[in-house]
């Protein structure tokens, strides 16, 4: 079989997301073909900070302009880098020379310094495709699609209705086709029957409609918030759908920090993230954890196949 | 050293409750004197029911009227039964024979059919008590205080404002004097310096507002809600303020369901109680866990001590 080869956008050189991608690459190379978006010049430069040596099988793909590293600090060159190594691997997924994007962490406001106002990746890909991605994240055994991303707690109930949850889910279905996956309330214990308010009404009458769109029973729901992470729901489901960032976030990253991961949805391109930061405290000491990429990598490929 | 007592509220004798007071009778009787508010002749019922003998020892406190125990049966012999149960189990303590009540649960809708109107055992006691008792659930590694209880989401940054907030962590402060305690933010990020909504502000006022009345800080945050339980904060900190229902009893479900356990705080007595309901399902099958019971004796100690 021949691998699959995906596009790696190597993030903001000044944090962690250089040493994980060279420490990783021999594993990586068994699984996929990687491309790394950076230019020789910046690779040695990085190298040598790290005291390895370059994988002679390494296949790099210029982008953007060089720059001197400083380990752990924000700047614009580092920012703009980031920024153009990104889409130098949206453009490979574009002509097809490549399978998927998986990012490295960038710094918003290295970003905002270099004049990029987006919010992140997933703000970036939206405008570009103008398409509304879904953002998920997860580890390989559980998967949290976001009904709602980075808005005020207060404006959760105002933004959610049986309308747009029902287009959410068929939209969410058409990336995930056939697995069950639990929706999960809004309120706590999803309203106790409209007790504690009457907004989980409008998730039940979404989830009949999407189900009855879709001819069979893909979504159930509303589950109980606060017990849909316990064990017996986990065993049952892999992928759940949370209406709000923390909802999902909390138990995910309590679970599952250090291996979780971030993909969108919804796209014409896969894209797969490390759902850490750019930890510019540990930058070129050799302690970042690898486990996240990596399973960035294999979602990436789960969803290619 | 003299044992502790405590008053064990039996709770709906329909369900699981008493099958998990007897299995761990000899257990919690090495750590405290347990008095059974319960009848002879309901727990003769019981333990023929479950095929087991009466411990020798065991030491009972008359309450309820008899009624003819249906496994797994919403009535409201069974709701007032078990109501009975706990007010005994209280006047034990106000009584001071017992230095703590430990709850079984009971029933809502049984409760309801008995004609009484509590949302719960914290409902009754803040009624009882004329006093505005603070609910915090947790194992014995991890214990979350919530802010605002069971109430709609939509609610949430209605209710809370840094005035309330303040007086809520000076009365946890009572009883809880010493230990450093996380308060997590209200938004996502806790607001990206007010980019995701400007009610962070407040949380960190009242935080700054407290610390300065106690004259230390006991309390540090506001903390970003879905980083606050990852293994890096739950080794720092071993008690957690959260802000509302599912923030805080999601992440604590998804990591210790079966231990956990809910106090009641800032009363005249010591009230824990195991953190499942009635578990009709399996009552009188010898399938009910133990752990939680186990945790919640356990954690009425550690607060008499």
């Amino acid at each position: 079989m021949v691998k699959s080869t995906i596009a790696i956008s190597i993030g903001d050189l000044n944090g962690i997301g250089i040493e994980i991608a060279l420490k990783s690459h021999t594993e990586v190379s068994k699984l996929c073909h990687p491309i790394y978006c950076i230019t020789q010049d910046m690779l040695e430069q990085s190298v040598t900070m790290l005291g390895v040596k370059i994988p002679k099988d390494i296949q790099l793909q210029n982008s953007g302009e060089s720059f001197q590293i400083q380990a752990g600090t924000i700047c614009k060159e580092s920012g703009k880098y980031s920024y153009d190594s990104f889409m130098t691997a949206i453009a490979l997924c574009e002509e097809k020379k490549a399978d998927a994007v998986v990012t490295m962490p960038i710094h918003k406001e290295a970003w905002m310094q270099a004049g990029l106002h987006y919010k992140g990746h997933t703000d970036l890909l939206r405008q570009h495709f103008k398409q509304d991605a879904i953002m998920m994240l997860g580890s390989p055994n559980m998967f949290v699609a976001l009904v709602t991303e980075h808005i005020p707690l207060r404006d959760v109930t105002k933004v959610i209705n049986s309308k747009m949850l029902k287009e959410f889910l068929l939209t969410l279905h058409k990336s995930i086709p056939k697995v069950p996956i639990a929706v999960l309330g809004i309120n706590p214990h999803s309203g106790d029957n409209g007790v504690l308010g009457d907004e989980d009404i409008q998730v039940k009458k979404a989830i009949k409609s999407a189900n009855e769109t879709l001819g069979f029973e893909q979504f159930i729901g509303p589950i109980v918030p606060d017990v849909a992470f316990t064990p017996h729901f986990r065993e049952k489901f892999n992928y759940f759908v949370a209406m709000y960032h923390d909802q999902g976030l909390a138990p995910l990253k309590a679970l599952y920090f250090d291996e979780s991961i971030n993909i969108s949805l919804n796209l014409p391109i896969i894209r797969t993230s490390v759902d850490h930061g750019t930890a510019f405290d540990i930058a070129y000491k050799n302690r970042a954890k690898t486990l996240s990429y990596r399973n960035a990598i294999e979602t990436a490929l789960n969803f290619i196949a």
